[in-house]
C-alpha cells in the first residue's frame, strides 16, 4: 500500500501506451482494450451523442477492481464504472464526459449465495435478471426476482443504483435490497448497513444498519464502485393473477389513476401498475411505416387510427397483478373490479391456468381489443404473467426499435441492443402526484412539444409507489439522420426543462441532463460536491455523474 | 451573513453570561434556560448516567435555530439537538457528553398540512403522535398515523430519526417519509429529496428524489438539526382485526416464529407483528413485588411462577393485525390460522365489534389465559385495536416502572415519563434473522448474563420487516439503588458485547454505547467521520452522537 497516495500524482503524466501497460498487468491482456471497434462500440449511444472512453477495462474481481482504482488516482485518470453498461435511453455505456477510463463489471456475474428461507440474494454487478431467474429455476428455489421489461440480460445491480422499477410487489427495487460493498476512490473497501460488523448475521436482512444510512449515497451518484449488493427475492405466490384493463379516450386516463390511488394506497395493490396510451402497446408490435408515412417523422393522423384500430388498441392500457393465497387474490380482484365499475375501463383478469385453457382468454383479451391475432394476444398475457413471476423476457423494449429503419433484429428479443442495433430513444421521466388531474395536466404539457418537435408521444404511467407516478415519455427517433437526431435532442431538452418547470422532476435523467441538475445557490448540491470531496478529493469515480457543476465541466471539453 | 464564517473563533472565548445573553436574544427570555432546577431535569436519565448540559434553548422556528446554529459555531459550543427529548432506555433527553447546548424542538409543534387525497403529513419536530391522531379526528380525515407504545406525548419526528418502528404497515417508519428540511452546521437550509427543486409537486411522494439519496444520513447521526419532514399516513382502513395468540412454553418460541416468518414474507401480514414474554406482558399491569420478594432484584422462581400463574399469561405473547377490506381481512385470517395450526398456538382474532359485544371476547381471551379480570383483558384488547388503527396510548411502557419502588403514577399513562419518574431502564436491540433457532440462540445467550447480574428478562422479539427480528431487551431496575444502577449498567454492557460478538447487531443503540460502535480499522465509520468533517468541520452538531470516536473524546472529559 506504499504506493497508494491519492493526493500523490506523478510529475510526468503517464503516456497512454504506459497506462494501458499498467491496466494489462492488472486485468490482463484479453481485458484492458483501446482498439478501435472497442472505444466506437462504447461510444455508441441511443441517444446519438455518446461519449468516446479511453479504453475500456474488464476487471475479474474485486481486487482487480481496486487496483485500477488506484491506478487511476496515481494517474490521474478518470474511471467510469458500469455493470452491463445497458442503461438504454439514459446514456447506454457512455461515460459523462469523453476520455473517461470505462471500467466494465459484467465479468462479475458472480450469484455469490442464495438464502431459500429469508429470500434474497448476494449479486456481484454482472449478475442479470435472467441470470438470476434461470439460476433460481435451475436450483429448485421457490423465489423470484423482480423484472424490469428491458429484457434479460440487463445488470440487476446496474438498475438499482439508478433506481429503476420493475413490475412485481418489490418493483420499488431500492427499498429491497440490503448490504453493500463499495471500492472507494481510496482503494478502501466500504460494508454498509450492518455488513462492516466481523460476524454479522444481519447483513443481508435489514438495510439501515446502525448509526448513518449510507446506502442512499451511492445510487445516482459518483462516491463509490458497488461490486456487491443483497437483493431481497419474493416467495413464489401460489395464485398470481394478471389483469388487463383498457379505456377507450385519452382523457380516461384521470379516471382510471383515480380509481386506481385507494387500491395502491391501501396495500390491495402492492405490485407497481403500468399504464401506458396507444403508441406505447402499439410498438410492442410493429414498427414506424415509413413507406406508407411518406417521410414525416410523425405518423399522420389517419395512419395512425388506421394502425390503433386494425391492431384494436385502446387509448390507454392498465397492466397490473394481484398476488397470494387463492383467497387473498379473489378478495383484491374483487376491490379491483369495485374500483374500475365506477370508470368506462373494460378489465379481464387471467392466470396461468386461464392461459393455458386458451380460447376463453383468447376470447377475454379479444373483447379488450388488445391486438388481432389470438397468437399476439397470449403473447402478451402470458409476457406479463411471466414478469409478474419473475421471469423476464417479452417484446417490452420493443418500442425502441420504432423508427429503426433497419426494423426489430430478426431473432428479437434475444440478444436486442437498441444502442447497437442503431436505435434513436431518449427518455424523460419525471414524478407526478398520483393524481388524474396531474397525469393529464403532465400528459397535456408535453403533447404539443412531442408535435411540434415532429415527435410521436409514447407514454407510460407507473404507479411506482403508493403516492406517486413515474411517467415515462419516450422520444423514439431515426438515429441514422442527423437532423432528426439533432431534432430529438432539442426535443428532450424542451420536455425536460417543461417537466421541470413544472415541478413533476424526472426520478432518474440520462447523461445529456447531468449538467441541468442544479441551479444557482442549490445547498442540495453544493451538499453532494462536498461528500464527493470527502470521498473522492481527486474526483477520479465518473466526474460529472450526477454531478452537475463536473458534468458542465466535463462536456465542455468535449 | 458577514458574521458566519465557521473556521472563525473569537479570540476571547466567551463567557457563559455572555453565551446566556447571546441565546436569550435569539429565542427570548423564557426560553434559554441554566438553573439547576432545568440542568436538573435534562441531565435526568433511566439510565442512571445522565449528562449535564450547559443550558437548554428552546427556538420557536427555523430562524431561532439557524441563529443557534450559527452562534454555536461562532462561539465553539457543542449543540445537541433533540425533539420532545422522550428517548427513554436509550439516553432519554440528555446529551452524549456534559456540557452541551441542548436545543429542544418541542415547540416547533406545527402539523404544517395534510393532503387527505395522497395521505401525508408535514410536520415539525415537536409534533407528536397523540397531536397527529387528534388532529386527523378532529378534522375529520380518514387517515392514520402509525404508532409506537411509547404514549401520545412523543415526537414522531425524534423516533423517525432514530429510526424507530410501530405497530401498522407503516411501522417501519423510515421507509415512509419523503423530503426532510435540514438546517446544517454551517446555517444552510438544506432540502432532501425532490425539496430543493423550486415548485416541486412531489416532495413528499417521492422520498429519494434525484441524485445521491441524502436521507439517510441525517438518522441515527448528527449532521445537522431536521426541522421538517414529510411523513406518509395510512388510509382508514374499513375493517381491522387484531389477533393475539399465545404459547405455553418457552421453547415454542421458535415454531412460532417459523409459523410466522412466511406469512410476513408473502406479505399477509404488513404489519409489525410483536411477542412479548410473560415478564413483558406481565409488566403492563404490574410493577415488582418488593415486600413478596425480601430484597431480591430479581423475581424469586416461586413468586414468578405464581404472579405468571395469577394473572394467566403464557410464555409467549403474539400480537399482530390485518387490515383491509372485510374479504381481504378473511382471507388474511384464514392464512394465519392455517400457519398457526401447526404450532401449539392458541389465537383469537377481534375487532372492535367483537370487544364491543363484550362478554364474548372477554371469553375468548380468557380462553386464552391473557390475565384475569374482564375489565384488563378489555383494556389490552381495546389499545391493541387502538394502536393499531392510529390512537396512541395504552399501558405498553409501563413495563419501564417495574423495579420502579413509587410504582405507577397514579394517573398513568397521561404524562407519564420514566426519566423524571426515577424509572431505571436500559435497552438492547439487536436484530437477528427471522429464524426460530435464532430467537431461541438469542434468548439462551442473554438469558445467563441477566441472571447472572440479577435482572429479570423482559424481552420482545418484533417482526420488524419480512426477514428480521428486533429483539428488545429491557433491563429494568431501581435506580434509587445505586449499587443496583451499576450492576444494570454493567449487565447493559455484558449483553451488549455478547450480541454484537454473537453477529446480532443493535438496530440502535443509546448514549452509553455510542463510543462502542466502531473496532480497530472500521472503514464504515472513517467514512462517517469524513462524512461529518465536509459537513460540520467545527463538529459543532451533537459531537459524539453515533460518532464513536467523538463519543470517547466528549466521555473522557466528564
Amino acid at each position: 500500500m506504499a504506493e497508494h497516495d491519492p493526493l500523490h500524482t506523478p510529475r510526468i503524466a503517464p503516456t497512454h501506451a504506459r497506462t494501458m501497460l499498467a491496466l494489462r498487468a492488472i486485468v490482463g491482456e484479453a481485458f484492458a482494450l483501446d482498439d478501435d471497434a472497442t472505444l466506437a462500440r462504447y461510444a455508441c449511444s441511443t441517444s446519438g451523442a455518446g461519449t468516446r472512453p479511453l479504453a475500456v477495462v474488464r476487471p475479474a474481481d474485486r481486487h482487480e477492481v481496486q487496483r485500477v482504482v488506484e491506478l487511476a488516482g496515481r494517474f490521474g485518470l478518470s474511471i467510469y464504472p458500469l455493470s452491463t453498461g445497458k442503461n438504454w435511453g439514459y446514456g447506454d455505456a457512455c461515460a459523462v464526459g469523453a476520455g473517461q477510463l470505462i471500467v466494465e463489471l459484467a465479468r462479475m456475474d458472480r450469484i455469490v449465495s442464495v438464502d431459500p428461507e429469508l429470500a434474497y440474494a448476494v449479486i456481484e454487478p454482472g449478475v442479470t435478471q435472467g441470470q438470476l431467474a434461470a439460476f433460481l429455476r435451475e436450483q429448485g428455489i421457490e423465489l423470484w426476482c423482480d423484472c424490469t421489461g428491458a429484457g434479460p440480460d440487463t445488470s440487476l445491480m446496474g438498475n438499482i443504483l439508478e433506481r429503476g422499477f420493475g413490475h412485481s410487489p418489490y418493483g420499488n427495487r431500492f427499498q429491497h435490497i440490503a448490504g453493500l460493498q463499495i471500492i472507494l476512490a481510496s482503494g478502501e473497501l466500504l460494508a454498509t448497513g450492518f455488513g462492516h460488523y466481523p460476524g454479522s448475521k444481519v447483513t443481508h436482512l435489514f438495510g439501515p444498519g446502525l448509526g448513518p444510512s449510507l446506502d442512499g449515497l451511492f445510487t445516482q451518484s459518483n462516491l463509490g464502485v458497488v461490486i456487491e449488493l443483497g437483493i431481497w427475492l419474493m416467495p413464489a405466490a401460489p395464485s398470481v393473477c394478471q389483469f388487463v384493463s383498457t379505456v377507450p379516450r385519452q382523457q380516461d386516463l384521470g379516471g382510471l389513476i383515480d380509481a386506481l390511488r385507494p387500491l395502491r394506497l391501501d396495500g390491495t395493490l402492492r405490485s407497481v401498475v403500468h399504464i401506458g396510451n396507444d403508441l406505447r402497446v402499439l410498438s410492442g408490435g410493429a414498427t414506424f411505416p415509413f413507406e406508407e408515412a411518406g417521410g414525416a417523422s410523425r405518423l399522420p393522423v389517419g395512419l395512425r387510427e388506421g394502425m390503433v384500430a386494425r391492431a384494436g388498441v385502446q387509448a390507454w392500457t392498465v397492466s397490473g397483478c394481484l398476488y397470494g393465497s387463492q383467497a387473498q387474490v379473489a378478495a383484491g380482484r374483487a376491490a379491483v373490479k369495485a374500483a374500475l365499475a365506477r370508470t368506462p375501463a373494460r378489465t379481464t383478469f387471467f392466470d396461468q391456468r386461464a392461459l393455458a385453457a386458451g380460447s376463453w382468454a383468447g376470447r377475454l383479451l379479444g373483447w379488450l381489443g388488445l391486438g388481432q391475432g389470438l397468437r399476439e394476444k397470449m403473447g402478451l398475457g402470458r409476457a406479463l404473467l411471466s414478469l409478474a413471476r419473475g421471469e423476464p423476457g417479452g417484446r417490452f423494449h420493443a418500442g425502441a426499435y420504432w423508427r429503426c429503419r433497419r426494423g426489430l433484429p430478426l431473432d428479437f428479443p434475444a440478444g436486442a441492443d437498441p444502442a447497437l442495433d442503431g436505435c434513436g430513444l431518449l427518455w424523460v421521466s419525471p414524478i407526478l402526484p398520483m393524481r388524474g388531474a396531474d397525469a393529464l395536466g403532465l400528459h397535456a404539457l408535453v403533447s404539443p412539444i412531442f408535435s411540434q418537435h415532429g415527435f410521436d408521444l409514447f407514454v407510460t404511467f407507473s404507479l411506482v409507489n403508493e403516492r406517486s407516478l413515474c411517467a415515462v415519455l419516450t422520444i423514439a427517433y431515426d438515429r441514422e439522420n442527423a437532423a432528426e437526431t439533432a431534432r430529438a435532442r432539442i426535443c428532450h431538452r424542451a420536455v425536460f426543462d417543461a417537466v421541470m418547470e413544472a415541478g413533476y422532476i424526472p426520478y432518474r435523467v440520462g447523461i445529456e441532463s447531468m449538467a441541468l441538475l442544479d441551479r444557482e445557490d442549490d445547498v442540495f448540491w453544493k451538499v453532494a460536491a462536498r461528500i464527493k470531496d470527502a470521498l473522492d478529493p481527486q474526483g477520479t469515480i465518473a466526474p460529472g455523474r450526477y454531478e452537475p457543476a463536473a458534468a458542465r465541466r466535463v462536456q465542455a471539453k468535449q
